[in-house]
């Protein structure tokens, strides 16, 4: 149906000035970057990749560094009232991730969690070379950014639980992988939504903007799950924790924190391929 | 009166020299929208409606199951202080409104509340086809968002309440409906203030920006009558909890939260049309 | 000395490569608004003008109204753990002024403070019809406001002190008055400094982000010194709650809250007009 | 390698369209401002080279007034249930510098920090000269805004600890010192990263919004240190605090809060010339 065809073209800009409360007017044209190769010849040979991955690795160690410490911090004390509070450790996430983003979009996109870069895989924005080689770099920040909150007072980070992530008592394991699940999707559905070339196409400062919402999407969900897992959402900063922990129980539930966040980021890169930019029905042109 | 009849067409611009705090120097001309046909015949055969309507339904699940998880998470608790607390609970709500709105907006204008919609198409916004099915849609979003919180935990949502809205002991049905009322006069008069069509003209990048004070409007509602009502502000954030939770004491206040949100969006509406941008005064013209 | 009057002209960009830190390179010429005229004629028979003074009385009711609320339930509780606590009331009033701003600068300039339209007043910015016009709006919608917060529950608003301000049991009324002047000089700073005209000419984007370091900024006061006056640096905001809370002991201390609001107010205009703006070093020109 | 030199001097666009997350598509050519010579001759006759030094005085008076006195009334009280609490410390420090860098970065760049100060000049975006004048200014602010808090109520002051830092019980000077060290290298490289000039050429809006992420910045490292440190990472801070509280114990740590934010901003300019910038692989052409 013809019609149709190119109401799918046109997106949702068809009836924009229905649509007041937000972004519909579309001024100029986008085009769609074609997708990633997944071995990009060359990539290795330029500074920019690996400049990108030491981004990637300094990023994840101070996130790892700011947010494992304030768990600390939270946990030290007897009476949570005299801490930053639980509502503090999901500022910490969510305000790290907002400054991260923002400060290293420019160098390596700003991913910061192996969910994000699996993400925009999936969606053919990197090269597999690449997203290897990110996922890499941020678990060895996030070791390294965990060991350093280890060594400022070994006894209390192994008595207090280091910051790693298990399903709390009172919740099936099926719940916690169904939190990672949601919560990953919240995520990297912010981030494409955020980061759509379509919509940058529109509105050129949107990039800017976007590590707003990114880090909200991840305060947000610390503020619902940390009851459950502590939120994961992040299987680098899960790693991370575990490793220096290094504790059997911990260990027990670590592939809810590999398996649920994949699964998240997958299942929010198929909402936005299909059904927010509809690929699938435009393949035909 | 000619020269009023004037000012009314400049609006505020006649001495923008006068206001200093704002944005009121207009650079470009702009055109109102011509208010949307009551039916929209062929948008029930464009891609961009359905699209719109699943985005909308989406942000509504994952609106409910954040807000409500976190609601969960602080019951659940002995101590206030171990939890992320009221201010967590109304972070939770303006953040996810926030981000939802920046998520959704160029999809299906982000209304993510039957208030919203109501109070948009009341200004003739949006056609009544598409507002009865972006409700309907809604309503179906939350209550599927509230059932996965339940399903988590299903006694444990049965005995905390459920995040059900109810007048709190001690306050009247009268102060619980004029609480709703204003508060949802906030939202929705914060949403017709971002997304002027002439503020639009002058700043192309406030839309961007609205998400950001809409999600602050929803978050100070909070702040202030979750001691009365919980704060709806929302029907469908409303219905959902109450169909999940589906206890008597729950749906005998519930008409207060449908009622409230259509009068308090209502008022502002006309309170946007007739005083801020004096569309009766125009009509003659 | 010619080369010291030139400086002056060009500002701070003389040296701007030298001030990494923000917005030093100018762009584009900036025409300073001429001193609006103590009267201006025909303002009273313009739509405009009242339309801007219903706005300064919507928004100061809206104000007053949300922020109060948090205030009462905050005070209701006997633990504050189980409340949005204090800082939740601090965010209930920055966040208000973030939003009524951001939503009514356009309209009005967006003031809803008697002392921020006092130190626009001096700088000239507004006529004295308009500036006392504002104010008597501000301070009817700020006792509407209060007034509806005590008719949801008449008892304990007046049991629990209304929101009025007072000094604080253990400091002295020269602190009280010191604190009001501080505080209200951090408002009134950073609404000059945010709206500053030169600032507007390079970057045509500032008026739109301009209100939320003005709602910062009355966020911080209150952290700071709501244990000292509960915050007043808003003669509105006190008059209204003291006119509807109406006892002895907040009448006492009520003149601290309109003279150190209006000195604060007066201090900022001075500082920017004399040392940032550099006007007198201007005017032989 | 002539491909490997090209890259370099193309940083990281060469394969923007593999960084969806971000703002990798650079549309405008920079120009990397010269070095900052280390003595400007005529800096000392021009009125914007001291009125940034006094903009610098007062924005840090503001600075520790606001915060000191926040962290007064937190101390105060025997439960923190009933304060803004430690995360509201948190908030007034890294919101302030959000405020008082969105003000003064036209006038003086908004240091408010000699660690920033020194970063910066060891980028060599400010003269010696400039850099020194602005630490005394700083410094001189911080003890006047110390002094005026103390002012309010000297015995409570003395016996609260005036806001001075110190390493708390349970941690090594060591532990304090690397707490410093990273705290001030995540503001600093913050500071880098959102004032970068290929940044800004690309999108002349980013110094706008530079102060949100800076603030946020000093917002984290007081959630993740405060319990260690009492966070330092601004000597003029921790310098005003100190002589106005005066007692043996803040003395006997304060060589810290000098050495530790002085390397973590070396390191921090250090990383950011070398690695992201790539600026000595680019010295041959």
């Amino acid at each position: 149906m013809e019609g149709k065809e190119e109401d799918v073209r046109l997106g949702a800009n068809k009836f924009s000035e229905r649509q007041p409360l937000g972004t519909s007017a579309q001024t100029k044209d986008y085009k769609e970057a074609p997708p990633a190769p997944l071995f990009e010849p060359g990539e290795l040979h330029s500074w920019s990749f690996w400049r990108a991955g030491i981004a990637e690795f300094m990023a994840t160690f101070l996130f790892l560094y700011i947010t494992i410490l304030t768990v600390m911090g939270v946990s030290r004390s007897g009476s949570k009232c005299s801490t930053v509070g639980i509502q503090g450790i999901a500022w910490a996430f969510g305000g790290m991730i907002f400054a991260l983003v923002y400060c290293t979009a420019g160098i390596s996109g700003g991913h910061i969690n192996p969910a994000v870069t699996f993400g925009l895989f999936l969606a053919r924005k990197l090269s597999l070379t690449r997203a290897i080689f990110y996922i890499v770099m941020q678990c060895l920040g996030a070791i390294c950014g965990a060991g350093v909150v280890k060594g400022f007072q070994p006894s209390f980070y192994q008595t207090l639980g280091g910051g790693a992530n298990v399903v709390a008592h009172g919740y099936t394991k099926g719940s916690g992988l169904g939190a990672e699940i949601i919560g990953t999707f919240v995520l990297v559905y912010t981030v494409f939504s955020a980061t759509d070339a379509k919509r940058n196409a529109r509105d050129s400062h949107v990039p800017i903007l976007a590590p707003l919402p990114i880090g909200f999407a991840v305060f947000l969900v610390h503020l619902a799950t940390i009851p459950i897992t502590g939120t994961g959402i992040n299987p680098a900063r899960s790693l991370g924790a575990a490793i220096i922990y290094n504790k059997d129980h911990s260990w027990d539930d670590h592939w809810i924190f590999w398996v649920g966040p994949f699964i998240g980021a997958a299942l929010a890169a198929l909402y936005h391929q299909v059904i927010i930019r509809a690929i699938p029905f435009k393949s035909g042109h």
